[in-house]
């Protein structure tokens, strides 16, 4: 078959002859549409045209084979002929990220984890910030995880022998140099071309333990094999398909290649609204929304809706205690939110809980993972099953401090994960900004820990803490989503009536 | 009788011999500048011209018929003598609104219901603006509406089943598809032409229930006939007459046209000083409101007092109870602000009550509505009157999102009224606005409820919340009114007296 | 004795030889200098000129020949003599002074207090605002004075027959119609040429009571004279003079004019330090204040210094039991800040106390009048001494809403005190704008009445208050005092050390 | 040996081969580059250059010949032969900040401690600003020491006789003219070319005790020698070193030259990490920064942590007594921030402590000192440890107001310390300004103990206090560290998706 001109393809451009040029190849994705889970509305505005740069960081290696029958590829594009203003604008975008880039401060001016973050904005594609930014609603949980940690106080103490300090700890049995885990965090490689790899890299360089999710954009087998010398541990977060042999499947697959924790996902039965990342699809999908029926429009609804056909409501406790005995590997549950749920985790036997609100991307007023800790550790003490060895406690959401990991693991916790600031780092500087942010904080975390009065994790406890205003929360200074909110409304009017009027008076 | 020329008509230009063209009627209103509910100003504004475009949007149809006697009116004005200029001026003001229409986001990307306050600001007339959004005093009461909500968090449980997540529920024995009725609004067509039917066209559309108000802009026939096949369910808002027999002739007409409930308005003896709202006033008035004497401007006082002349603040409990006497509609009461009152309407044997501010729209400094249901469910509770089909708690005031739906019900709730969000949804888009409105709070609902464990309203109870933070009030971040209020005022000189003294030199 | 000419006058401009022009007559102020009780340095500024202009608003007429030893007047000025250029200025003053009028807001479009105090500002000097609006140190108490209104919320009753309110209580044994009074305030003619006799006939139009202070800018006499049908009532707030015969001397006058109750101030033993009415003098003193000794400029304190040498700081409650026992007018206390002292006043039998702390003017942190009133009526109630017609209690700072005045009434106080809104009112209007502030407090009263569900003054009661955010304080917006402190800062760099560092190496 | 030519030097600029010229001699600095304290950095940018300017302030007399073998120095270098742009530059850095010297208000317009810090920024180097004003992390507690005394509010007393205030107590023994003292501040020098030989001066002149640090700029002798007539009282605040001998001879030291106090330091294990300090140096080290290898850059870490070289880790409780058993000055400890430690050091015998958490410089989140005050006193008050003559409490941290002095007092404080105000004062005006900042502080206090009733010290107690929002922390406005923090940064994009954007679209 010979290959395809540009122009060839460039005909197939309806809904009911849609082709489109992935990675130099063609495919007929016409019939493809209306089950896309991404909706109909991104692939129709790629019809005739190369969507690599869009498809390529938020599809694992082996999507296309993967969803789309053999038939359907109708060949190769003859690359040479491209249009020249096409390949130009393409050389064009290549070139602004590397000029972003190329004026980013060294990795070493970054100071703080809250420092990658300003740098990764620089980076990031607007859609790639949406996405890693978001969270649900008006993001009042999103701000309350950082905030909780504003209202708990040290009680430190002094006069303490702290020459020599020890972070590290034992996480499920497996050494950590501090701790702290890289938490799972879906589509890496819309920040970073070696997407979760770089995650894997600084874990195994730093000592640290790296959870990932399903919902990776490396393919699992990518993540494994980025291992060196069998470092870095690495656990696994499992979203659970209602296709039961599709999650037994994954189960055999990380027990055989040495997944050493399981993470059932418990907080997402159903992913997230976030405004921001919705809101992107606006931009993506053009002028022509006012043109699209109803229905269409509302499946187009942004990256984190795209990836959460896999998830499973019906997820309960049976299933998740079935999973359970599927495997000898230890299996822990994500997004316990009250402490009645975590009594339960420990009486039916996982190994553990993490409390967390996912980050806040799902359920706006979910209470963040640290506050709820304080009750589980009192209601698990009362029942004789605290502390104790075989049920680990986690937090993730918010941490951007070491001040922020003492206070968890004073009130109890084994570890606590961080997610968005190391995918900020990666985003920016790669593997190695990963590695300078886990560097900081443990830097932070000897420094703490000296000025607390402690010298190893297992002298930290509650009485190193003021509690008092904790529970104090709904004070965050960010008020409820107001402006910025619709695009087209950037020179929004001022709040006033009057100067309303004067406006539409001139 | 010969039409008049727009000429002739300009002659009656004064306070003693005031003639206005109304829907290209000439009236006579020389005797009525004293007795006109919204002041003598407006009228005589417009003594010699065509008033009808300030007069319509508020003003009921049969309004002129009803007030004035039939010789007041002069005959017709002949369309073909209105000068150039003034045809051109009326013109550009519908073109400059139909431009406004024109730019306005696709009804889709609206996302959420404060996106439907940005779009319809933009669409609004300064004075439709300053009427809905306005709000008592320092408007802290139509803050604290939103901002309670704010300091109520959840305590969500996972691993149930919530594959099937049904959001209805039965408010007063009618079906209703989610716990959200559409509560009674004033002055409809200020927003849009069809007014109120907007409202009845969703309702009936949604599954939802609609609540009007005697004080609406379209007429009480316009909405009843607005509904097809019996839908949507309507419940009655009534503002008591200091005549009864025309209280008892709305109830009857409320019984013969299928009316479900009647809601007496028990917050409002009188209306609200609202100083947007009044200021707007002052503009239209114009320039030569210096000369006027004190006891004339005094009553030139915004579009919310000149429509109370009609609320009897005589209205008690025995007036109430002898409405709830002539009728076998159920009657609840609406405007319910602390326990005392809401179980003296339980054992009257009241049908239930509204927990509301008004909007905010009242007393400024009144508590929120989801506040004062935390206490009314106690003292129910206490004594035996809670749980009671026969007497059901309803909120309004501050729901913006479907998590304050959720919350209002946990806390014991039946359903919640939403106002201003659905007038602007209206305002921007019609009849479809308001329908996307209220499937943006059912794609919420949805979500929430499955994130929060539950799948039937039935399921949801105070559990479910942490409420720890809840009385913490008067911390909204809006301070006290200070400029802005005082429309020359745009220029105001900044806070520190160095400043002023530096300016007052210059 | 022929007239001076102006150029004679000038010659006497040194400190060994000050001549100052006042009224159009010569004074030799020489040896006056060290002990102008406002320092010298604003003496020498007008050395050899005429100072009319700036003596004349904060000296009560009579002032000079108190003061003054006759011999020290040496004649007349020639008014012919006046350069030219000195005339053109003076009358450019007050040409710009009228502008400023001619451009205000007509009263009636003044909608609230808060409103004056805008317009206000556009009329009042540099140094009339300065002294007018400063406070004590950071502002902290005059801020929370405010604030504490916006923690207490009400608890409104429905359904009451509200059609005739009655707003009008007694105090002191005397009529008011509304529990409002005018509180004393100094200096009334830096804001309006007529000064306190504004108030006086606002009061009288208004039927309220007028309580006015020692240090007023009228004198005594004028203010009494103003008074017509013995309207309004008046009451007197006494500076106690450490000579006790002046104290007498007073008492008398006042007993001889009928006035109808003397307020001892408590809480002035030493004038505040207001450190913006404290800037305004290094403007006033132009650009030669670096060379001046450190002494001389320390005694250059501003308005609130330069008054303040009357206060006798040994007060005690011997002496105010002494004061109390000379005369059958009701004494007071004004300035009480805790239950113990109030406690004490009501045994010792003063007829009453007011819970002020001089409108946040003393001691900053001193707490709100309105949150002590709550610990003093408990502590009175719980020694039987409230309620009590012969100790009645007062609050005054911060009153800007009838609400305000509602909840200090619902918690105890017979009346409250108003004091800067009434002089911003004054300031900008004349009485005019008193008459037209207190007419706004009466129109919210009667509506707020209304919808808390009370016809009249004693219907208010604690019940309907919420009260349990009240002593949340410490949280108002405002910050510390920080820039715009030291004039010359205005552009002072910004906070971060990086802009630091970019500025200063520019 | 000849004198070295400028150019001859300059050839001497590599890692290899450093020579740098101080104070007009040539030093061989190529062996010592590694062992810097302060980095190897900051040398290499002075290869080959003079150093005199950057090396003076922050370097005691005597510490080129304490740390570096004679044989390092290489002879003098001839002034005649520095080339004219050099000289010109150095004229021109000099003639700048003479510039800005000469601009300053004049320092009796400074009203307030705070108005010393706005002006101190005029003419502080962007290096000084940022090592006097920076803090730890996201600089929460160095917030809170100043928002804790917004939280506490006054209970005054009225009508006593307040004539004569007696601002005069008695720290350790020694007479104090108010209960206030200089505490250690570092780099003195960096400030004020005097250093803290100003503040030696001042706290003779006011009658005030000075407290000085083991790592002042000034040598230990000169601040010594500054006292005049023995005159002030001088403590030291010791930081132990890891040579126990070089402690002892401290101490002896001490002795000998009349030292009343030792403070040893216990809140400083490690200087803390103060990221504005930190940034400082990327400036400082040019542009090259990027190529520097990941080690050396860690190791330049701002001014803090250059003089902390000297700080030892492993001090404890059974070295701090035997500091103690080693002299008969008074030992006490700096750095307490909890009751447990406070009762421990009451029951080992020291003379007392300070609660303080350094200047907010060392943990984030360690508590204000006035508030641990407060639980102090009630733990030693049960064990029969308050009052107690031979155990002071101290508290440094956030004062700026007498009102803050006060609070402190009442709580139980015998005196508190003040240093970031001082050394503001010392940089803008030298002694004269720190004279100016304590008698500001006595003016404020004379008035506010006036107006709080109390005529000494010894009559402030805890009933003046209301503590109810104390404990309510975590409430400061100002949010987590943001922008601004790492300085390419300065046009950083906004916060919102969309405008993110739009931005990189253009």
């Amino acid at each position: 078959m010979a290959a395809w001109t540009y122009d060839q393809v460039a005909q197939h451009n309806r809904r009911g002859d849609c082709y489109v040029i992935l990675y130099e190849k063609v495919y007929d994705l016409t019939d493809f549409i209306p089950v896309h889970p991404g909706g109909p509305q991104i692939i129709l505005k790629y019809a005739g045209k190369d969507a690599t740069a869009i498809f390529d960081p938020i599809h694992a290696p082996g999507t296309i084979e993967k969803f789309l029958p053999n038939e359907k590829c109708k060949g190769e594009v003859d690359p040479s002929t491209i249009p020249e203003e096409v390949a130009r604008e393409a050389e064009n975008v290549l070139k602004e990220e590397e000029d972003k880039r190329k004026n980013l401060p060294h990795v070493s001016q970054c100071l703080n984890l809250q420092d990658f973050e300003l740098v990764a904005r620089k980076v990031l594609s607007p859609m790639a910030w949406a996405y890693y930014s978001s969270a649900s609603d008006d993001q009042e949980t999103y701000h309350e995880n950082t905030s909780v940690f504003r209202r708990i106080w040290f009680r430190p103490r002094i006069l303490r022998n702290v020459q020599h300090v020890d972070l590290s700890t034992t996480i499920l049995g497996h050494k950590s140099s501090l701790p702290v885990y890289i938490t799972a965090t879906a589509l890496g490689r819309l920040g970073h071309p070696d997407g979760e790899k770089n995650l894997t890299w600084a874990a195994a360089k730093e000592d640290v333990i790296q959870m990932f999710p399903t919902l990776s954009s490396c393919s699992f087998d990518e993540i494994i094999d980025a291992r060196k010398d069998g470092k870095p541990i690495q656990f696994f977060q499992l979203y659970v398909n209602s296709d039961r042999n599709i999650v037994l499947e994954m189960v055999r697959k990380a027990e055989k290649v040495g997944i050493q924790a399981l993470f059932i996902t418990v907080d997402a039965p159903q992913l997230g609204r976030r405004e921001k990342d919705m809101r992107m699809h606006f931009d993506d999908a053009g002028t022509n929304v006012q043109n699209e029926t109803e229905d269409e429009v509302n499946r187009n609804e942004g990256a984190a809706r795209a990836i959460s056909s896999f998830i499973d409501p019906s997820l309960d406790w049976e299933v998740a205690e079935w999973i359970k005995s599927q495997t000898k590997i230890p299996v822990l549950l994500k997004g316990v939110q009250c402490w009645e749920d975590c009594v339960l985790a420990a009486e039916k036997g996982f190994a553990g809980v993490v409390l967390s609100n996912h980050g806040g991307r799902q359920l706006d007023f979910a209470p963040s993972g640290i506050e709820v800790l304080e009750e589980c550790v009192d209601a698990l003490r009362i029942r004789g099953l605290f502390p104790n060895p075989h049920f680990q406690i986690f937090v993730d959401g918010g941490i951007r401090r070491a001040t922020d990991v003492l206070k968890a693991v004073c009130l109890g916790a084994t570890a606590v994960g961080i997610g968005r600031p190391f995918i900020y780092a990666m985003s920016a500087y790669g593997a190695a900004g990963v590695s300078r942010a886990i560097q900081l904080l443990k830097e932070e975390m000897v420094m703490d820990m000296r000025l607390i009065g402690a010298t190893s994790i297992s002298q930290l406890n509650p009485s190193m803490l003021d509690l008092r205003a904790m529970h104090h929360h709904g004070q965050t200074i960010a008020p409820r989503t107001q402006s910025n909110v619709l695009q087209p409304h950037a020179d929004g009017p001022d709040s006033s009536a009057a100067a309303h009027g004067a406006k539409s008076r001139l």
